[in-house]
């Protein structure tokens, strides 16, 4: 398997990016990403039961579509708590795509991220439409990874190559964080395209697999945003036999795997008005869950991330949160272990003397650049 | 029913506080808290499975003994996860103090409040025992109420009366806080002393109300410590008919639920950092715990607590909040109020059409100011 830390787009893929004025910045704000030929795709939303109007459309054209062939995402506006005119308008989105590009309506994905609880404005997107369209192209993914910022400070990309059988395949994703990030996702977008060949429900295992463990273990802020999605579209270009197990599938899982441990990296990495990056394993647990729920008792812990924030190797902050988390344990079967504090890079490794599972979780410090940020949204 | 807020001493009460050295700064730091005739008592703890070592001693105290003349109490360090060693330095400092006292060892009660996962200065604390017994007074509690503060701007500190038949019996509460208050408790310790007389269980379970409608209905970060507790002391100087039911019972409960929640919003006015005092109703939630898990949601959001810092009326962040809390709700059922920003006193209603039971909570901002705090805290 081949990484390069940028993103190429696999065969059969255009994108394209531009500022149709939803940012009062004048930054990039609608992106599109293009098949020509329909590709099969899946997705893992958030789990808030608040949802956004893009999800709710994009659900029901996952449901009812075969082939997928464009996904329209905006940021400056979540589209969220909107309302039925917010659906109106995630699905009004879809539809002047759809017309313009000549393809279904619900072979188009949607997607948004932004300001909760304000209406989308349609007529700027639907202006902005035929430029989107007209500047599709393979270097285009790189104003579309622009487009899909919000708060974030560098854009989150990664592409893979490997063999599967005498084809070489593709996988290409982009991101975006950087608040509101937490388990069961946040305000996170990720969209990966790939040439590969392969069968739907085998690619939703190994989406719901890669998921779980890089986005589902990474946490910003504890706060689950209402707009999260890992998206895939898988074309086919590669021309590989269709992958629906075994050996071939395994690779291609792997692969998945590593591209969205990257990007889940870089949302920590770029987390808002985080000046460190801390590693928390948890071993020593009964299962994997019990580990993963320490281990984002910790992370989650506004009083552990502040002391990273100072430097400050407060253990007994971290043993709090442990015994926090509701896990029944004594502290005598408790052990911690705090790397040094000074570097950019924290590490922290605590063994629970339960079991044998293991998770690790990547996290972010509080620090007053997060609240100078998230203070001053609006 | 009277109210002042100010510590006055039931009758009986004596109290006492010098600095014996543990905190650097040369403030106060351990009180006691004295009753001649042994008095009934009962308490609640942190539910945190890692619990400190004078919590550990006092559970079995209150256990096997019947009656308790004293509580003594440090700040500057919570002797918490400190293994054996710790409980022995706890248990230590009952004895010498029960020594001095000319009393059970099992009738004194520890409690201690500061850095966690430190040795305490048991040399300290046993050289200060003479002058902090000797030093006891009605007027002591005033030096008491200082000496048990960590964070604190101010002491916390209440005192009532009531008729009970034909006496007059009272109630007096010092509380300190000020970070890591979360529901269950948190480093949130609340010594209650009065002079009634009432039978032990019927006061165990007026306490259990007090407390769950208060102290476990405020959240500062939503960390929950090791050393909370709420404790009282009743000795029956006032000399009325025990309370063991009925009408007295349900006069002396709502007194003490106004101590205990007058005490509570105290705690949260001088959170570490907080510039808002936010007050949070949840209405139309199907039963008490519901609304109040949604209200804690809502308090323990970093992104709704940092929009109150930046006077930031983000009722989206408020949403995802909601929809985050696990409950099943779709967003026309749900209602959202926010009050004006500018002001100290922030309101917030939410109501959830899902049926008639509610819930108040009150939390403050997150603020640079309490990341200060806490970046430095060692």
């Amino acid at each position: 398997m081949k990484k390069i830390l940028k993103a190429i787009l696999p065969a059969g893929f255009k994108a394209s990016g531009i500022a149709c004025g939803l940012k009062k910045s004048g930054k990039p704000d609608l992106a599109l990403l293009y098949s020509k030929v329909p590709a099969v795709s899946c997705a893992k939303f958030t789990s808030n039961s608040i949802i956004a109007a893009p999800l709710v459309v994009s659900k029901k054209h996952l449901e009812s579509a075969k082939g997928f062939h464009a996904v329209i995402v905006n940021s400056g506006n979540a589209n969220c708590f909107t309302g039925k005119a917010g659906i109106k308008d995630a699905s009004l989105t879809a539809e002047y795509l759809a017309k313009e590009l000549n393809i279904p309506k619900d072979s188009v994905l949607v997607n948004s991220t932004g300001i909760i609880g304000k209406r989308l404005n349609i007529v700027k997107i639907k202006q902005s439409i035929p430029g989107l369209v007209s500047g599709l192209s393979a270097q285009g993914i790189h104003k579309a990874k622009r487009a899909i910022m919000t708060t974030d400070t560098f854009a989150k990309e990664i592409s893979v190559s490997l063999k599967i059988g005498s084809k070489t395949i593709h996988i290409c994703g982009i991101a975006k964080g950087a608040g509101m990030i937490a388990p069961d996702m946040a305000t996170m977008l990720c969209f990966l395209m790939t040439d590969v060949s392969i069968n739907r429900s085998v690619l939703k295992k190994a989406l719901d697999t890669a998921v779980t463990k890089s986005f589902n273990c990474i946490s910003v802020d504890g706060c689950m945003s209402t707009n999260d999605t890992v998206l895939i579209l898988a074309n086919g270009a590669a021309g590989n036999k269709t992958i629906r197990g075994g050996k071939y599938l395994k690779e291609f899982s792997k692969a998945l795997g590593v591209v969205c441990m990257e990007l889940a990296k870089m949302v920590i990495l770029d987390a808002e008005g985080a000046t460190k990056f801390i590693k928390i394993d948890v071993a020593g647990a009964k299962d994997w869950h019990q580990a993963r729920k320490v281990a984002l008792a910790i992370a989650n812990s506004v009083l552990f991330k502040t002391a990273v924030f100072g430097e400050n190797p407060n253990f007994g902050r971290i043993a709090a949160a442990v015994g926090a988390s509701g896990l029944r344990i004594k502290e005598d079967q408790l052990k911690i272990r705090l790397g040094p504090l000074k570097e950019k890079h924290v590490d922290l490794r605590v063994s629970l003397s339960l079991g044998k599972a293991k998770c690790r979780v990547f996290t972010s410090d509080l620090t007053p650049g997060y609240i100078k940020i998230n203070a001053a949204y609006n």
